[in-house]
């Protein structure tokens, strides 16, 4: 059976319509090819309430939650404090993986806010914004995720 | 002079004695032959006040606390909560590196929550539950201890 | 144009004047030697309530603060503390990288509990009291400042 995950492409500029939604699909495609089933995709404009909403909503029913962009130090970049608000609990080691493997193809990787984290059942993963570095994230922990889905549901016989 | 340690398996199963603990005397075996004396050895549930309560009374008189269980991602692993709570500082640098030199053992490293702090002059150090990873990842930061004791401690001239 | 840059030295010692403060020079030097102007140095004891009020002072006028001292887990060790209590933003993966290119130097770096935050348009970074060691650490993470002072005082064009 496919996990079923959400796309949540986080833009101003997209949302406004003027600038084309690149990460989102790529992520979708990538998920689709690993067994999830992409159930929503949704364009948010950088608003930590909006966003937090969002992610508190879709992680009803959806377990595996992606959103790229906002992950930066500018101003407008709220991902994280989003994501950190709704979750209940973080996983580091994710976001530590993500940025080791991303200083291997860019060199300001170091500066990737992004963080992971489980609400109920369900996970959020942020995403960079830019669609290579997006891609490139979301292949670097997927891995991890079908299993710690499993731990979540309750399926803990190989305990980490 | 020996320093005092003590290890602690957080675990439902091995708490009921359904489950036979075979981390705690890993752990306690390769503490041992490290030149820590090991003073306590307990066994509890997954219960995170139960967790804490430990922690803090263990640390008034035993300069450091290993945990083995909880630190996965199911819903009744909750040792790093109690240890966050207990702890006066963490120490990031030390989970960081358990991770990444779990990373070279099993794929799943990363998913590892556990953490190390201080309280007083004492460290806490949660392992995952898994013997292999606890033991591993006890070797992987053990030559740190004894210096960051010392440190807590007071002697301070090497200062990092 | 060059960026401005503020050195503090934490060191009870230092600021008692029973030790030489060989740190904050050799970063002065050295933020001198990559296009940045220093304008202010301090010399502060090991106190959290005057570190973060000098942080938010110099954050005001002065684009990268870093700061040499406390960074350890000693009970005078605060900067990390005044650090996080006045920075809105926490940037882990600074941490993160300055800790592993540490430890190809010293065996000791994962106790380092240095962290790099944002007040504002600005940057502050924690590095240790040892020379070579903030040195070092400073030099593992600089070629990032430049480009993230431009993300946090607007110029976004290239997001991560």
């Amino acid at each position: 059976m496919k996990l079923t995950a959400a796309v949540l492409t986080i833009s101003d500029s997209c949302h406004r319509g003027q600038r084309q939604d690149l990460s989102g699909p790529r992520l979708s495609r990538l998920l689709s090819e690993n067994n999830f089933e992409v159930v929503e995709k949704r364009i948010l404009p950088d608003e930590e309430p909006a966003i937090a909403q969002s992610l508190r909503y879709l992680a009803q029913n959806i377990r595996f939650i992606v959103t790229t962009g906002g992950t930066g130090i500018a101003q407008r970049d709220v991902t994280p404090e989003a994501t950190r608000k709704v979750c209940s609990r973080l996983l580091d080691g994710v976001s530590e993986l993500m940025r080791a493997e991303g200083a291997k193809h860019t060199r300001f990787a170091a500066l990737s806010r992004g963080l992971c984290g489980t609400i109920g059942a369900a996970i959020v993963l942020n995403l960079p914004g830019n669609p290579d570095g997006a891609e490139q994230s979301l292949r670097s922990v997927l891995h991890l995720i079908p299993h710690a889905l499993d731990l979540l549901a309750g399926k803990t016989e190989h305990s980490v």
